[in-house]
């Protein structure tokens, strides 16, 4: 069994995997950590092995001390399974190492994008030749909602919404439509780019709000919420 | 003469026109507002009137105390060239009055969705029947470029850049192509959803950042930066 752990910008998801299926998971928030970490120590005795991934700043030992298994600590540094051509491995978030690890694993010598939809949309491209060339990022959902009402004097902070229309009727509506159909727009635009440049591209679409999203977007597109999970899972045995 | 005073959230354009014409424009700081005030108190004494809008907080005072003529403070109990059908007319941004106003203005009979992309992204629809139905809000570019940097732990703050290709190989290049691509294909897919429903819609592209993305955008668009001051200019106009 192995714990796999990943630190985003908002939530730390939490997974056992026994023989690359998922025992257990779960979505905390920091302050809540220490009980999900004590729940997962309890239950599952025979963890092996963790690999731990964070996009920000994280003190790991938080995490590492609780267990007795040693811990991998996701860095450009260690073997991937794919030929990385970003001209700033340094830089690269580890999610999207993470990410384009899963595309190799499940779809090997195919031209894959990967949309992840959480705090950011990242998008990245790895090509049939198994070499990872880079993509895009660009605010999520709720970082959307927020900046309005952060960086504009009368915007109100909303919750996520569909829109029911192009056009909003109402201030609220308004936001719902911009917001909602802004990512979603932007979403199929870049797919639209890359179909150009790659005819029978794959597309994944995962992250938190893939399942909100993927009921506005075309088909063709594989949502699934545990890509990037599956991926350091992948990494972690690749490196052991 | 008329004086008008447009205060956004960013910034502050003033404009002094001569029978619909622009004879004078200046785009300010707040801070350096009470210097450009003294440039047209001095150099332009035939003014005979002003109006000033303002989206947040602001010391209408502030400009009302240089000038001698009568001013009027844009506010949704003036009179307007449009039928408004906005349910929430009390938090409408005045900016978006006076951007359906010079829709109304130069467009009359057509069915207008005015594009304004400024610090944030608004879509304004006004029908060939001259109603005003909503439109929709989202974050412009350079609120992307910042909200990334602000609400992430890692990601720099860059200056607004076109990206080269839509695969970003850098954590620059990734987020030129997030940001600049994002909001291209967001407009591109308001105006084609817009345009299932109303075939031979005009659409107008105006706002500080109207330049920059006019060059990423397909023909059939016109793009224009006074747009909003000649809609306040046909507002004072046609309350006087």
């Amino acid at each position: 069994m192995n714990l796999i752990v990943d630190v985003g910008n908002t939530l730390i998801k939490l997974a056992v995997f026994k023989n690359d299926v998922i025992e257990f998971y779960s979505s905390t928030k920091k302050e809540e950590l220490e009980l999900t970490l004590n729940e997962i120590k309890s239950e599952y005795l025979s963890i092996k092995k963790g690999i731990l991934s964070s996009v920000g700043s994280f003190d790991d030992q938080s995490v590492f001390q609780f267990f007795n298994f040693p811990f991998i600590n996701l860095n450009h540094h260690l073997k991937f399974p794919f030929k990385n051509r970003y001209t700033t491995p340094k830089t690269l978030g580890v999610d999207r190492l993470a990410l384009v690890s899963a595309a190799a694993m499940h779809y090997p010598n195919e031209d894959v994008l990967v949309i992840d939809a959480g705090t950011c949309v990242t998008f990245d491209f790895l090509n049939s030749k198994n070499e990872y060339l880079g993509g895009a990022i660009s605010p999520g959902l709720r970082l959307r909602y927020k900046s309005l009402n952060d960086f504009t004097a009368n915007l109100p902070l909303l919750p996520t919404e569909s829109p029911k229309e192009i056009v909003g009727d109402s201030t609220a509506n308004s936001i719902h439509s911009g917001v909602v159909f802004g990512v979603v727009n932007e979403i199929k635009g870049a797919i639209t780019q890359y179909e150009k440049q790659y005819p029978g591209l794959t597309v994944i679409l995962t992250g938190g709000d893939s399942e909100f999203l993927s009921k506005q977007l075309k088909n063709g597109i594989f949502a699934t919420s545990n890509f990037l999970l599956e991926g350091l899972n992948f990494i972690l045995e690749y490196n052991s």
